[in-house]
This record gives structure tokens, sequence and C-alpha cells, in this order.
């Protein structure tokens, strides 16, 4: 299909096409000509999945690196995942002191070796916000964490599927990315019920 | 103290708390004179809540109405959690199918009327973001989802303090912006355990 065909199929504007086609976040089209190309089914699934990622908040140089572990895919489920996570990380910084996280880790089943470094200091960086305004998560909300994400994680690995690498990574690349936005929208929905039996309603 | 101090005392240097005042994110100090003004422990704990914020990726806009809720908090703490949600939610959007998203939501308890309809259309996007690239969770994964987060609200709603409305804004406020770039950071290393559970690490 040309890109004016491509563009009303996906519904994303042509001009965002080019730009994802320069950004290198979508494979150049089959040439037909000095000023034209066509674009296959590939295509259209490749721009869908770029558009809802940047949609989702994911960067420009994030989304590359995304696109980079679906085209490229890394030869197990369990590196997958690493690259997946490390694609949409920011990278570790330097001198964060990873005790709290490591002990907080621990109680998701965590031992040493069995995680992206990245990952603790992602949780380390949490904790020093939280710890710098002096918030401190109640105990009792804290084991719901802990319980309720190992209890998700498990759920969702045990749904990564083996049949072929590109559904593996597919799974994975957008499970991670494309979840959040709906883990934490649920979770203010949750809120607003609980704290509407709670404290009840005003009329 | 000056704002030398209260910029040494926060780490957060000088020309960002200017900044924080020009935006409104920051109360004036007392003026001392023409060009020199002085700050309290009150300027301390809000420009430590401001920087939070704005580093968990909160918008100056957002932020605002986030320093406005805690100025000028609601009567009862579910129309507080109300307020503290839609501080940090975009509007709604016009012709959203809310249908998917409200099935989704029964499922953690809510009745028609137990939630602001901007974070059921959160949900909605959320789903719809999903859909367009053809990502369907897993039932197993969903129900995960629902009973886990249903769980740890029931846990976090439980701890909102209510000797004194400040100490509820606090939490509800803090607890909703600050607690989730947490959670998301505990999921990818609960993933990351639980997939080495499955598929092990390659030595």
């Amino acid at each position: 299909m040309r890109i004016s065909e491509l563009s009303a199929t996906a519904d994303v504007p042509i001009a965002t096409i080019k730009y994802y086609l320069r950004e290198g976040l979508l494979p150049e089209g089959e040439r037909l000509g000095a000023t034209q190309a066509t674009y296959g089914d590939a295509h259209l699934r490749r721009l869908r999945v770029v558009r809802a990622l940047i949609e989702a908040g994911v960067s420009v140089a994030e989304c590359r690196r995304v696109v980079s572990a679906l085209d490229d895919p890394p030869a197990s489920p369990h590196d997958l995942l690493g690259a997946a996570h490390s694609a949409v990380t920011a990278t570790t910084d330097v001198g964060l002191d990873l005790g709290p996280a490591e002990a907080l880790a621990a109680r998701l089943g965590w031992r040493p070796g069995t995680c992206d470094p990245a990952q603790l200091a992602a949780v380390a960086r949490a904790l020093q916000a939280l710890d710098h305004v002096g918030f401190s998560v109640p105990e009792a909300a804290m084991t719901a964490y802990v319980e309720g994400i190992r209890a998700m994680a498990d759920a969702e690995i045990a749904g990564v599927p083996t049949e072929s690498a590109e559904a593996a990574v597919r799974y994975v690349v957008l499970g991670t990315v494309l979840v959040e936005p709906l883990l934490l929208a649920l979770r203010r929905v949750a809120e607003q019920v609980a704290s509407a039996e709670r404290f009840g309603i005003r009329e």
C-alpha cells in the first residue's frame, strides 16, 4: 500500500509516519521510484506498536530500543525480559544506596543475580523520593504491594508464549510498557472504591 | 533562613527555587527589603514536596493543582482522594467508550457513582491502547491484577490518617503520585524474579 493508505488504515497522519521513518522507528518501504514507496502489513503492525508506545509516553530513544528488541530478539525469554525492561529504564545512578531496595526486593523472592541492577536502582530511586518528602508507606500497605505484585508477576510470566520468539517479544515488551498505565488507572479506581466504602460518599 | 540556606538545606539550586516561586509552586518568603526575603520550615517542607513531584515526572501545571489541594484541603477524605487524583489525571476524552472499563472496574467492586469518571476514562484509554496493538492480557493475569490491586487499595485506604486534614492530604496526594514509580519498579523486579524461576538464568 502507499503511505496515504497506510496513514488512513492506521489512523496516523502522513507527516507522523514520515517522522517515524526518519527516526528509524519504522523500516523504509519498498522503493517504487525516486519519490514513492510501498508498505506492507508488517509496516502496519509496526506502526501500530510505535504509535501505542509513543502515546503511552515512551520516548523516541526508548521506542527505538524496544523496536530493536522486536527486530532482533535475544535467545532466552529471561534475557528478552531484561532487554525489554532495560529499553525503558533509566541507566543506573552511580552512588545510589541499593540496600533498602534489596531488602524490599528480597520480600519478592529476589536473590543476588536474579535481576538486572538497573531495576533495583529504579526501586532505590523511588524509595529515595518517598524518603526525601518524609513519606513512609505503612507496613500493611507495603505487605499488600509485595504480595499483590508477586502474584501478578507470576501470572504474567506464566502467560509468556513460547511458540515463537516474536510472540514472546511482543508479549514481554508490550506487556511491560502498555500494561503499566492500565495498572495505575485501575489502582486509582480501586482506591476510590475502597475510599467510598470506608468514608462514604456525600450526597 | 535566606534563599541560599534554603537551597543548601534542600539541595535544590537557587535558580530552581526562584523558578518554583515564579510558577506559584512555592509561596513567597517574608520580605526583608527590596531584594531579600526569609523562608521558614514550611517553605522547606513544601520545597521538598514540589521537588519530589517534579522529579517523579509530574508537570508544573499538575504540581500546582496538587499544591493547591495541600493548601486548601476538601472537607471529606473521599473528596480529597478525588481532588488528588484529578490533579494528576488528564481530562476525560469526549466519545471514549467506557463500557469495557466499567466492566473491568466492576471486578474491583466499582458501582456507578463510586468513582470520578476521569479515572474510568484513564482505564478506558489504557485498554484502548492495548487493543490498538492487538495485545490481550491473559485472563489469569487480569484476575491477578484485579485481586492484587483491590487488596493494595484496601490496605492503602485503611492507612489514611484521620487526625488532621493536612496529614490526610499528604498521605493521599503523595501516596498517589510518589508510590506509583515504586509499584512499577517492584513489578519489573518481580517479573525478573518470576522469569528467572520459570526460564532459569544462563550462566
